[in-house]
């Protein structure tokens, strides 16, 4: 083959491989949203069967060959198919790694897992998922020795997540962010400084905040063409490619804030998905690089911008008269203050920015001695509800407002957890380095995302994984990682929102 | 390989093409659903892809040696299996004469046209849609020379999905049938009964007609665990399998009636899927037999029960709850009238019993010239409206109210609409032979469809497609098809109606 046939069967190959990926997805997405819940097996089965489909296409003797090929002529590669190659290659031989059977297998028991955990969270009966949870363990474990028998199982996922993490880089972030942020917890648990937050649980219709949404969409700038909003019990954004982006809310008529961060969240994602760059739209460099970086674009959009000042100021008129009878007599200031309440609390996904990080310490900390074998699934009730009293002093009335709150762990993601704090805290630090030259606050202000959504375009969003992860940050800020930037800005937002002393 | 081997295989191979028509199929409605619109080019990627993955399987050398095997050991089969082996290899010798890349091209065709007859649809655009027509009616013709091309093209269709059906036969039916419908449709135009549908056409919002859906699934009994309800542009029943089928509506708020006929129609349809047995759910029987069948369960709920006296009078209770406001002054046989005035009109989906018949004469006509060459797709808009204004003395004022409203023609489908008068015309002879053993009034009048269910399931749900369509009315009711049964019913009930004349 010459150089121009074995990049185009290159770029067919992993075009296909997308077309695969996003058939499963679609389906995945399906069962989670409008499939009738008793389909779930056949489901695991069509899943099960593309997913072989799939590895009988990616794990082939064709592919290794192709691979070959281009080793032989990767200095003839324009940047992007190199990049491609590398990128491809260094998940080929890591893949090849797990017999396709068991593959298969994991991907049926993702599914069921999936669906046992909906009903288990809803009849709140960890006993129920217990098992499940088991095998998924087991077989990360199983499959962690597959990719590195020499490294520690919890290692290998933090650095499938987070390609270049392990536990001792991990450690050393929570250790540097974890006095600070309990040291602001007690300090505002100690200020003369209330906040009143009842007013965001009064009754929104499901409509109304629908309309709302809608909304937020908008001052997102997301392309209705090419996104759609929809509704799960876990929220959750899916890119099947920069043209189909799906993301999903949940309404809880008790809780107007619940779902307007959801949005901005997701939303987040959904801009990350959407603003791929066509030259590497059909590869395996598209969909974003690590979850982290993923998540320091969703959690920009949910908090550094969307609990802002500027931006509740700015979007508050709107939100006052879609809910004009709940928020008639609630200032914008209120309501800045209210969504900004840090507080002790049960549910992750409902936890402020402050205690946000605490809840995902926990998981980090709960996940290393799964994966280490230094504690049993049985046990992880227990094991949870004491953590939560000790770090945020809060009892845990039951399993599904605790151990069994989060999709995670159901579909075998252990590892991924961490990436929200760390992805929280490269926001800060591009948000730091943004400020140099936009002005955030008067954008914000003005509701127009256009200059943020260029700037973080440009740098992150078109170059999908062109950049390895460490190296996005690097780009774009000229430094390396560094959470005192995450520090310093939670503790100027708090200080001041708390009156704290210096 | 032995027998046991053989028709281990044989199973496992229908399994496999089954789950490859789950996957296309959740996609197929996903887009029709939850996807964004600008998604469909890839989408059709997707699909081609998928098509030519489940005809590598299908059409392989592999299973041409089965099917061989099979043939040796065919009297050796239990009846199920023998049935699927015939059923089969009937479909993969005809299938197999039309090119793979051909198949793949059409299945990219499909997806592509669906999405611009939306569009033209929506922008009352005949243009936009005319060159995907043309090329649909091109390819049927092309692919009915392909399965037989000593056959003309129509007849080829019809067969296809009424198998048994040709023109001569159809043409037969229509004649048994024009007359006493047209005459009966002059004589009410004649009569000095009136009815008032007007309350039909008041505010009937959103959020209570779905409510009242889900109340209309209830009595159907639909099982929710198999089964959802979903909303979308042309409502349809999608059944993946006997634990997955989606039925749609679509809710016009100044039109109650709409919705409700079509969840009671797509539940028909439903109740088919969701009642296949156990022994053949995972094989080529499974889904029901024909198309005209399939038609005869939705229109015995929708029309049959649905449009009874005894029924609209068991449900008004509920309704009149629903609507409270709407219905108050409304009687239960005023509404029973309201949704039996029959009315030459513009649109087929919202046609009564009597001129629905007429509305699919008129396509039939329209097909058999398409596809005879006797009249070109640019020509259709003015054809169409000729004939409505001829058949039903109605003008219609734009094709959107026209040639655009059905998205059939959108998926190649010629020769499908026949089957919809031939179903009701089934469905009358099912149900005189039905009410020689169920007291169907009685039933109905308690909105109890129970024995109902139990009648149709033993005979025709449960089989699948262990009998041709043919055969399924004979051993039905002990008779050939006859469409005296609809003409008498129609004669019957509209003369009661209209207070005519014997």
């Amino acid at each position: 083959m010459d150089t121009g046939k074995t990049v185009e069967a290159f770029k067919a190959l992993q075009k296909k491989l997308k077309n695969y990926n996003y058939a499963m997805g679609v389906i995945s997405v399906d069962g989670d949203t409008a499939a009738p819940s008793g389909s779930y097996a056949e489901r695991g089965e069509v899943l099960g069967m593309l997913t072989e489909a799939y590895l009988g296409i990616y794990l082939s003797e064709d592919t290794e060959r192709l691979l070959e090929s281009l080793e032989e002529i990767k200095d003839e590669l324009d940047s992007v198919t190199r990049k491609e190659y590398e990128h491809f290659s260094k998940l080929f031989y890591k893949e090849k790694k797990i017999p396709v059977e068991e593959q298969v297998a994991f991907s049926t028991l993702v599914n069921e897992a999936g669906a046992i955990w909906h009903q288990a969270k809803e009849e709140n009966n960890f006993e129920l998922f217990r098992p499940y949870l088991e095998k998924l363990v087991e077989n990360q474990r199983r499959f962690a020795g597959y990719y590195a028998s020499d490294k520690a199982p919890y290692d290998v996922w933090l650095d499938e997540f987070e390609p270049g993490m392990n536990m001792e880089k991990t450690d050393a972030f929570f250790d540097a962010i974890k006095e600070p942020l309990i040291s602001l917890v007690k300090k505002i648990s100690e200020s003369r400084v209330k906040i009143d937050a009842s007013f965001l649980h009064q009754n929104y219709p499901k409509a109304e905040q629908a309309k709302w949404s809608e909304y937020l969409m908008e001052v997102l700038q997301m392309d209705k063409r090419y996104s759609s909003l929809g509704e799960t019990e876990h929220p959750f954004t899916a890119g099947f490619s920069k043209h189909d982006v799906r993301i999903t809310t949940h309404y809880y008529e008790d809780d107007v804030a619940s779902s307007m961060f959801s949005v901005l969240h997701e939303g987040g994602h959904g801009i990350y998905e959407l603003g791929i760059g066509d030259d590497i739209k059909d590869g395996c460099l598209s969909g974003g690089t690590s979850s982290a970086v993923h998540e320091s674009q969703s959690r920009f959009f949910e908090n550094y911008i969307g609990r802002s000042r500027e931006f509740i100021y700015a979007v508050y008129p709107k939100m006052q008269e879609i809910f004009s009878e709940q928020l008639k007599n609630v200032t914008a200031e209120q309501m800045y203050l209210a969504v900004n309440e840090a507080k002790p609390s049960l549910i992750r996904t409902e936890a402020d920015e402050l205690t946000y990080a605490i809840h995902i310490l926990i998981r980090y900390e709960i996940e290393k001695k799964l994966l280490a074998g230094e504690t049993e699934v049985k046990d992880l009730p227990a094991l949870w509800n004491r953590m939560y009293k000790e770090y945020l002093g809060v009892d845990v009335p039951d399993d599904r407002q605790g151990v069994l709150q989060d999709s995670h762990w159901s579909g075998g993601m252990f590892g991924y957890f961490p990436t929200y704090a760390i992805g929280s805290a490269y926001g800060a630090q591009l948000l730091a380095k943004m400020k140099e030259t936009v002005d955030v606050e008067a954008c914000v202000s003005k509701a127009d995302l256009g200059p943020i959504k260029e700037w973080l375009g440009a740098r992150i969003h078109e170059k999908g994984w062109m950049l390895d992860p460490g190296d996005v940050i690097k780009a774009c800020t000229g430094q390396e990682f560094n959470p005192q930037y995450f520090i310093d800005y939670l503790t100027r937002k708090y200080s001041e929102i708390y009156q704290l002393e210096k």
